[in-house]
């Protein structure tokens, strides 16, 4: 059974982003070693299009499964795997790669997309101590799912905190 | 001084409601006990109409500062007083009146203005173990505002999570 484990750091409001352009530099430098241990456990990544982009550098090196619109059929460049994931089997097609741990790594669309169609089994939430007040949400779809928490821990003096949720 | 302390509930993707009608019915027992227990402490709360609309029952026994862009001068029916806070000098008010302690119950427009204008020292963030997906932030405008993070506890065995906030 592959295990689908997104990632994702967010204001104390509940924001990823402050706009579609804004890069995730605002999120604490324990956060991102986090993530980037969390990285080297999986085989694969699964992100949005956009999100890619903004993480082009950091990312390409890893096996990634890139959602876009732009393209009908599975377009494979390397590592990288471009695909309209409402065209095809992706469950299928991640067995046939024998990805066993993958981590989703958003933006919003792709969170929705992975929580509506069963491949979001728990969350690791970093929760920073800052406020956009507008901005972008985690997810882009209304949703009405629960949750449980398996364990917090503080990150650093300032109070970035990690959540780990299990999906019910 | 008067010390501000906002009080919230939000899922964890940072929703306080479904929509502007959606009373919070949704949170758990365990932050309600720890909402009352606040209140007990507190002189006064400051609460939108359409909030204390929704928990009118509850809140009608308290003193209340009620916000709403209908009046132009301060009405006072006994324990209730309605004001537009855009009109006048509420911090003077406030002092006048010796409330020392007030809670800020939202919602996102309260929230938004307190923050927005020096009545915003502390916050207590109950995270319930849920996804709305889509519905009423925390805030509704924009800010780039820096909290510590004081404390966190556990409510439960489901992880509601009760996060103490002072802003910086």
């Amino acid at each position: 059974m592959t295990k689908y484990i997104a990632l994702a750091a967010i204001t104390l409001d509940g924001k990823i982003a402050k706009n579609s352009r804004h890069f995730t530099d605002w999120t604490s430098k324990e956060d991102k070693i986090f993530f980037r241990k969390e990285l080297e456990k999986g085989d694969a990544i699964i992100v949005g299009n956009n999100t890619y982009k903004t993480a082009r550098t950091y990312l390409s090196k890893r096996n990634c499964i890139v959602f876009t619109r732009k393209t009908r059929t599975v377009k494979k460049v390397k590592n990288l795997l471009y695909c309209n994931p409402k065209n095809l089997d992706l469950k299928k097609l991640i067995k046939d790669l024998r990805y066993k741990r993958i981590n989703i790594l958003g933006g919003a669309e792709t969170y929705s997309f992975c929580l509506k169609n069963g491949l979001f089994d728990e969350l690791y939430l970093t929760i920073e101590p800052i406020v956009f007040g507008q901005g972008i949400g985690l997810f882009s779809e209304k949703h009405d799912k629960k949750f449980t928490l398996v364990s917090t821990k503080k990150l650093n003096k300032q109070g970035s905190i990690l959540l780990h949720y299990k999906k019910k």
